[in-house]
């Protein structure tokens, strides 16, 4: 690495985690936080449906994706700026802040008008050029770890956008490629925790795209709040069986909430807790 | 896979997880269990100290190598057979079944005497001539995952055992080669809850191997225990800047012990507990 | 890949490969083309040294980036636009078409008044956005396989390009990501044989950046040459050790010049030529 | 690697490749040589009809698999002893040395007494119990690349065989695993000339389980002789289609013909010779 490698990324001695603000009230990099929604915004009834499930069992910001970056050009591809404006009243209709993916900077004015995170998607963690653009705009950026890129790459992918002068970034680790295809992707969970102990940007974890496979999201979810990370992006459907895309790998309302309920008891009895949770004590939690 | 896909591993509609007995009163497939020791017997007082140690906070049973498969001819090959004596007096001073890993059917005779448990390791998940010899005796066998095997290739290397007639067999996920080689190994810990859906066999996690880093045993012990692992195996030393193999991953014997309470904790949040602990009942456990 | 694989890259039963014009007078997909140059472009000086190199080896078309997608932002960018004009002028003067690295929709007007192809760089392979761009243009596309895509991904990559209405597609293999480091990636020459066999489009190999290592370089250049490419992706640099970009992968003009002639009397040993060289029949060519 | 790295494998300056001499004729590690013959060991005339072809064509050197480790306990295992007698009678009818796989050392008295080389399958390269004891014996020994080791480990594998007094040692390429599971594996050829470089053994590919494609094991084969491999393992079956194993890889007797003519041609147009061609001289091959 050398010369080239990581710097404003990286956490100085006893410097804490940072604080980036999602929307006017959440906060990440403190306590715990999830963030969910379909994969695919599709309508107003599935955008209605999940984003109340999601925030009646506690979620504390709503995500969708309107422009999806699909491996086919044969796949739909997203409702495009009438989705955007679905998430958006459903945002504002349920106070969370909303969070979607932009695959290009000629989107970014659009973007700015309506959503209160820029995901910037695996496949797109090493274009330079949108990573520019974001580092020039005063708009929390969640950066996906590309699934071919090392560690290095991803540090160095969010030290553009630090050097560029935006230091509102928060990452998130969503499986990387290996030989074994079994499952959608391998889960590189011991990497999120070597990053959480090396950078001080907040750190979260995406089961649904990692594993591909509904079953395996919410043990995934108990492993990242046990491991140390910071979050989780879930997706959610009401009916995963019709969803327009990624459907196997989608929780329905009901698991959702289990998986809330879950997540909360593992991380109080590791001594932290879910944003919006009681404190600590009033639960008697360990540590 | 068809019809030379594994069989004998899979887990029947409502079936339970095997119970595989280690020793005398150790099992195996119920509540959560700790295997943990050096990763090379060294001396009299190294075995003691990391026997003591590993009892001390719990732990259900000893490991360490005496045969040990490194890469290199130049490495420490460990002690042979006045190493397993070690071993083999901490277990019955503490009455600890003890788990060793053999390298070849020649040494059966020998570690049938004083070993409770056959260890295969990773390098030699596929030496189907070892199989087909441990398929023979009635000893338990803990077969780890090759660090190049797909998922299918360990069931099916599990179904050597079984199918050759020993069914007292337990599966232990250890890392797999990625692309990116900051960490020792990539652990695939949702690998390890698939299988665990799957197949009736016990499944273990060895976060020592799976990162190398000491830093990450405990997060990641944690992760395995909150995604549904049956136990652990853990490298412990009490002087890993001085011990002949793998110091970088051992824990020392307060590290282990933090790590013994974290783990418990994070079981009881999860409706499950530690082998040995209270039932959960008297200790508020969630669930 | 079902309904949403690759249709329009296929090759029909007995369809030729396509041939791909760059600039007025090369053809690729016919005879072998080598495409040369430094990685990036630097000065005056340099690159009218390479290019001159490249030109009198027999090289068909030069290469050289401006806008550099570097993993880290402390590293060299490039020289941009003025980069560009030197890499046009040295084309004109010595009448090679120009390949060089877009990065973002946003540089198409700029580098369609400059460069005869236009390449899509690994990391930009699932740019969903700017392929669409491309698309649309009428100018021949280079599209480099991610060192972390699969061969479906790649492509689906250019079936965007086709479908949108560009048919001037040409492949280039140039490594992929693999557990082993010891080289910088793993180049893919089956994979590039696969492709060959289904795909009716062109497939370049780049031997450069697939090792990392300029010894390696020729060894794979004629190895690329025997399993059926369609032509090379070649750095040449007159001082690799001073080079501002991958000095250590560039050839100096000798080397390439050894390439040169390796290459050819391989092609002739397969009943294939190198571009602009006599008939097979003048230099009694096998098969 | 430091003080454990690879030290006697290692070719000194100016070293010339090691000869290894295969039964009482054939040297590997000067010309080209090919060793061919059927996956599996299956009946006398299969044995016969593959021997047959492999030495009609120019072959120089018999395989075939008598005990076959196969992923699955439910595959065919191979013949066994019957079977390592088949291909020793048309080895010594055809004077053409055989090269048959050792699964464990207990093989070894009756390997010894059939066979003319010992292979060590990818699954066993670091069965080191099997290579310690083939490092005491006077023969020598085909070590192949295990699909999920490094140059590094491999290298450190042949090690233990110098290391023991056995250094008729000759390393094989066989293709690694990749995240891009389009073919069986991923042949790295960049690899292979790597080692040639740094190594002083004579390294072979094997195209044949590397692609798990017959359609791409001469084009492989081809590139295995540009790139400088001192020969080849290929599969040769009279009916691929009814073959106990592996049957989409292998040759017929005819393709195996024509790859016989084309790796000529392409050593010839690289200075280099097939075992037993004429002299360059003679057939007026370049460099």
């Amino acid at each position: 690495m050398a010369a080239s490698g990581p710097v404003k990324v990286m956490r100085g001695p006893h410097e804490a985690t940072r604080k980036v603000r999602f929307g006017h009230a959440l906060e990440v990099g403190g306590d715990f936080v999830v963030i969910a929604g379909p994969c695919a915004l599709e309508s107003q009834d599935q955008v209605d449906q999940a984003s109340n499930a999601v925030k009646a069992s506690g979620g504390h910001a709503l995500r969708g994706g309107a422009f999806k970056p699909r491996t086919s050009p044969y796949s739909f591809q997203g409702l495009g700026e009438p989705g955007l404006m679905l998430l958006s009243e459903a945002g504002r209709r349920l106070r969370l802040p909303i969070v979607s993916e932009i695959m290009d900077a000629a989107q970014l004015p659009m973007m700015l008008d309506t959503v209160d995170v820029l995901q910037v998607g695996a496949r797109n963690m090493q274009n330079f050029a949108l990573l520019r653009a974001l580092s020039k705009v005063e708009r929390p950026v969640l950066l996906k770890r590309g699934f071919g890129a090392t560690i290095d790459e991803w540090l160095l992918a969010a030290e553009y956008l630090l050097d560029g002068g935006n230091d509102q970034v928060v990452l998130c680790e969503r499986g990387i490629r290996s030989f074994d295809t079994t499952l959608r992707n391998t889960l590189d969970l011991a990497g999120m925790a070597y990053v959480k102990s090396k950078v001080k940007l907040p750190v979260l974890v995406d089961p649904s795209h990692a594993t591909g496979m509904s079953g395996l999201v919410t043990p995934m979810a108990l492993a990242a709040a046990a491991a140390g990370a910071d979050g989780l992006l879930i997706e959610v459907h009401h009916s995963p069986a019709t969803a327009m895309c990624d459907g196997p790998q989608a929780l329905t309302p009901e698991a959702f909430d289990q998986l809330m309920r879950g997540v909360s008891a593992v991380l109080n009895a590791t001594g932290r807790r879910m944003a919006g949770d009681k404190p600590l004590a009033a639960v008697g939690g360990a540590r």
